[in-house]
């Protein structure tokens, strides 16, 4: 039986006769003597095997080779003053061998090398195919390891300290098409009919309020069959929570103390908190963006009222058909970023225009009162209306002043883009800075141009404040966002619990009663009978580990992900699968089959 | 905001101003006195209302109906001696109100009453639409947190002792058909495929011994899209432990630890262990099962020997054709067990049929040497014979001995299934007791008749006995199961790791190289990495909380079950679904459209 992971010694141990299980990470032979890495999901500790003082095992040490599975039995020693490796753990001891048992062989040659001291770039199709391998790896190990330690320390928060019970919603449920697309799975005992994998546990959280669960959460297994963008999986899990008889400010209030205990336990980081909060409209107003990066400034200033009678047409027909006119100011832009760069062809012009902006005009300012740009700007500026521009966006010499002119919602793009990017470029961001922050106040609807009508931003169960209930075309949502270093980690919201509302919700996106009933009926039923306030949250599970890990692929936080063809390289899934299955279904795939050249 | 639950009040708040949300149990007016019975999750309180001391409550008290939401402020007091409730955890005190808030009304007839007091049976499927309403009872309430009880107690075990991760495995994965059928899922970013979801995370959990992560668990959802009995359901839930480098005895004392520590956490029960232990060819031999229910007696006898040359022929016969004569000895069964009920027509006979027997001979303990039974027997039974049979069964006056006769799998099957049902007769089992014992050494393989050859008994990566190799099609496996009170609730083995060894299985099932490779060939070639040794155990989770709390259906522990015809009854799914869905997934089905009668 083993007596320690190998990582877990130390010079404590010193004297013990200790049993070890793991594989050999790497193996070297110096002058006779045989030394092994023997790495388990610990950690890694030297192996010792001399031919004088451990014969025994000197035979087999001879023979293993890498990634090899064995037993070791021997005693801790400390190693030589010339021999202690501060890199390692146990870099103070080394085992010396009197038995080494070899469990299992390698039989093939390794498809990459996996020991600890390997640099070799794998590309991700191969590590996936081999993930069994790639998991050995002390990165990938720790990252599940990590994942592990989130998971039971939010757990342990909810249920010690707040009372939430888990309970598991169901993962064969009912379409509900409602934002991406559902994943169908044909009913065999109920022909014809389909069972959907839910995209959010939404319906059954809500339920199980009105059941009077009052603190409900769930590591959620969730499924969206969307077209693959490098952050997303057909599956995610998230960390589901719903909660009745609390305010939005107590929710909140709950959810930072979940936060700060996480990043306490794993990070060993004490955030201060409460956390700042911002409004959509400000969040809107000074960066551009829902979820705004805040260790750094840059802050975005809106100049419309001065340029609306602007000569410069570009600023003031912006203006005059709706927009906005707003700066990016960029303290010592001047120095780091040429015309070059902002001109067609540039790389900040480039940003500039993925966002949407025709164009990216610009003003240095050299002195107190002296600036530089094109003369369209320049000859419209009154010495008054400069002055005002400088004094606003507080622009020293030095500063670069970037434009954007247009549409409210491309200028807020355009200069949220070019916030980051520009941050990015002249090394900005304190990247030891934890910054977290709720965005609130999210508006009930954004406008669907291509369909002329109003949709739920978050979705229709969201209740709007109070204040705007009279006219929920332009009412603000209880909603709010978590944003951590500008990415959104969680999202929520208070839920209607009342039905008069709900149908006004309804209304004001067009949904009719009986579409309403069609699609929701269940809940709307479930409504009628008691139902108390409530609300809740949802967070990425995924991406949160990535972000502790300081990982940029949620794949590499996942034991098993798919790629961003929606595969598995290690199973083979999806696949096709025999016509018995099918017929006994009762469905039929209409595609065309495959030619062999398309084969995976 | 809530400062306690409604059930947790107790003399040592008389005196406190409470904040309490919960529903209105029920409301009784003694005498312009209004009572509130106020129910939240974790039990009920009495409120009073009284125009005369709480004025402000009052007018709205007297509105209430049953399951309106409230809040409700008041002075904890305690109850006047005469009104004391012993049935009640709060029975102590009341709470004189001095605020009542109503938060939502109940706007519809209620389908049914929830109060904790209603004790009319409403039938399954109203109780399954309205789950919301069905969950709020203090029974299913109470299921659904003791359920969460068990999953945080089995976490903490694992997790704080035993240093076992938890890891997610894929819900979207490759169907390998073995076993039971799977579900599956169309693929629209690779037409013409399809993904299954999991019947365990089997190979997963495997694939993760060969990664190195050594001791895994997961409370993990599992599918099988059966016929269902009563206790299935399409989808459930299971306890799925893996761990390497341990033997089986080591896998077993780690695994009675843990269910001994579940039983003393959520039944304050001390189980003695290590837990007995019986092979499965012992569990055949003397009950006739391989689950056998040792809360009681009744052990079966061979008595194949003594008739082998018996003149009666049922039994000669029977062991001239290869079976065998095996006797249940039912202490006072003359008694209890009149001869109406063991021939044609009667209870017993009808248990001895459908189990396949095609009588039911037996024979009445009078006294020493005295025995009642029909002729053909009694005249064919020598007085040594006799003297013998009375012996072995330990036959005292007044025993009723039955017998069975024929292949052994039908005499096994009628004698275990006439033991439990004599036992439930007679009332021969302590409900009180708790039995757990643990059945080894499973056969490796089983004959399907049906398609002329041996099938894996378990599945085909279970590791045979190290002594039985030389001919595998008898071996035995090293596979065990865990026996509660005769009802499986966890089994397992140890995994072959050796590719040569697993060849020698597949050949054994008759499973060629290339369908090997076909169906698990991943998995084949991961076992040529370094794979350890390994082995693990899975535990029918929903099983598992019912029979704690002594439920008899698996829906009752689960939060949104199916019903037996697959069917959700809250949400209606599975359902139709619009073309557009099908069409995007190039997925059609060939069933009939159901006619309107047909609709649920």
């Amino acid at each position: 039986m083993r007596t320690y992971y190998c990582g877990d010694l130390r010079p404590q141990q010193i004297g013990e006769t200790v049993t070890l299980y793991g594989w050999v990470d790497r193996r070297r032979d110096h002058g006779g003597v045989v030394f092994l890495d023997l790495r388990d999901r610990s950690g890694i500790v030297q192996i010792v095997s001399d031919p004088e003082r451990t014969p025994d095992s000197y035979h087999q040490a001879e023979h293993l080779r890498n990634e090899y599975v064995v037993r070791v039995q021997g005693r801790v020693t400390r190693r030589p003053e010339d021999s202690l490796n501060p890199r390692l753990d146990t870099g103070e001891v080394e085992i010396y061998a009197d038995e080494i048992e070899l469990l299992n062989a390698v039989r093939k040659p390794l498809p990459f090398q996996v020991s600890a001291t390997e640099t070799e770039v794998v590309r991700e199709e191969l590590r996936m195919k081999y993930r069994y391998l790639d998991l050995r790896s002390p990165r990938m190990s720790a990252n599940l390891q990590l994942r592990h330690q989130v998971v039971k320390a939010i757990r342990r928060y909810l249920e010690d300290g707040q009372g939430f019970i888990e309970v598991e919603t169901p993962i064969l449920t009912r379409s509900t098409p409602e934002g991406a697309r559902d994943y169908l799975v044909p009913s065999r005992v109920n022909p014809g009919e389909w069972f959907a994998l839910p995209q959010s546990p939404q319906l059954f959280k809500q339920l199980l309020m009105v059941s009077g669960f009052d603190r409900y959460y769930q590591i959620a297994r969730c499924f969206r069959d969307e077209d693959l963008r490098a952050d997303r999986q057909p599956e995610f899990t998230q960390l589901d929570l719903e909660m009745s008889f609390m305010s939005q400010e107590e929710i909140l209030r709950l959810n930072e103390d979940l936060v700060c205990h996480l990043f306490q336990t794993i990070k060993g980081i004490d955030l201060p908190h409460p956390f700042p909060r911002l409004t959509y409209a400000e969040a809107m107003e000074r960066y551009g963006s829902d979820k705004p990066d805040t260790r750094y400034g840059l802050e975005l200033v809106d100049v419309s009222d001065l340029m609306k009678d602007s000569g410069f047409k570009v600023f003031s027909g912006a203006i005059a058909e709706g927009g906005v006119v707003k700066v990016l100011p960029i303290p010592g832009g001047n120095d780091a970023i040429s015309n070059v760069r902002i001109k067609p062809g540039g790389d900040l012009f480039k940003e500039a225009s993925e966002a949407g902006a025709k164009g990216l005009a610009y003003i240095r300012v050299r002195g107190a009162e002296e600036i530089d740009t094109i003369g369209a700007i320049k000859d419209n500026l009154s010495p008054e209306q400069k002055q005002e521009l400088l004094a606003r966006t507080q622009a020293q010499p030095g500063h670069l002043l970037l434009f954007g002119a247009g549409p409210t919602a491309t200028v807020n793009k355009t200069l949220d883009r070019l916030r980051q990017y520009v941050a990015r470029e002249m090394a900005l961001i304190d990247v030891d800075a934890v910054n977290l922050l709720w965005v609130t106040d999210f508006p009930m609807f954004e406008w669907n141009a291509e369909e002329h009508r109003l949709e739920a931003l978050h979705h229709p169960f969201t209740m709007p404040h109070p204040q705007d209930v009279a006219d929920l075309k332009t009412a603000r949502a209880q909603a709010y966002d978590l944003v951590y270093n500008g990415l959104e980690i969680g999202g929520g919201s208070l839920r209607i619990y009342q039905p008069e509302l709900q149908a006004q919700v309804f209304a004001a996106i067009g949904l009719s009663d009986e579409a309403a009933q069609n699609k929701f009926g269940f809940l709307l039923e479930a409504f009628e009978y008691g139902t108390p306030p409530h609300g809740g949250i949802a967070y990425g599970l995924d991406r949160l580990v990535m972000l502790f890990m300081g990982e940029e692929s949620i794949r590499d936080v996942i034991a098993f992900p798919k790629t961003q063809q929606a595969r598995c390289p290690l199973t083979g899934a999806p696949s096709g699968v025999d016509d018995k299955q099918l017929k006994e279904l009762q469905v039929t795939s209409t595609a065309k089959p495959k030619s062999l050249s398309d084969a995976p």
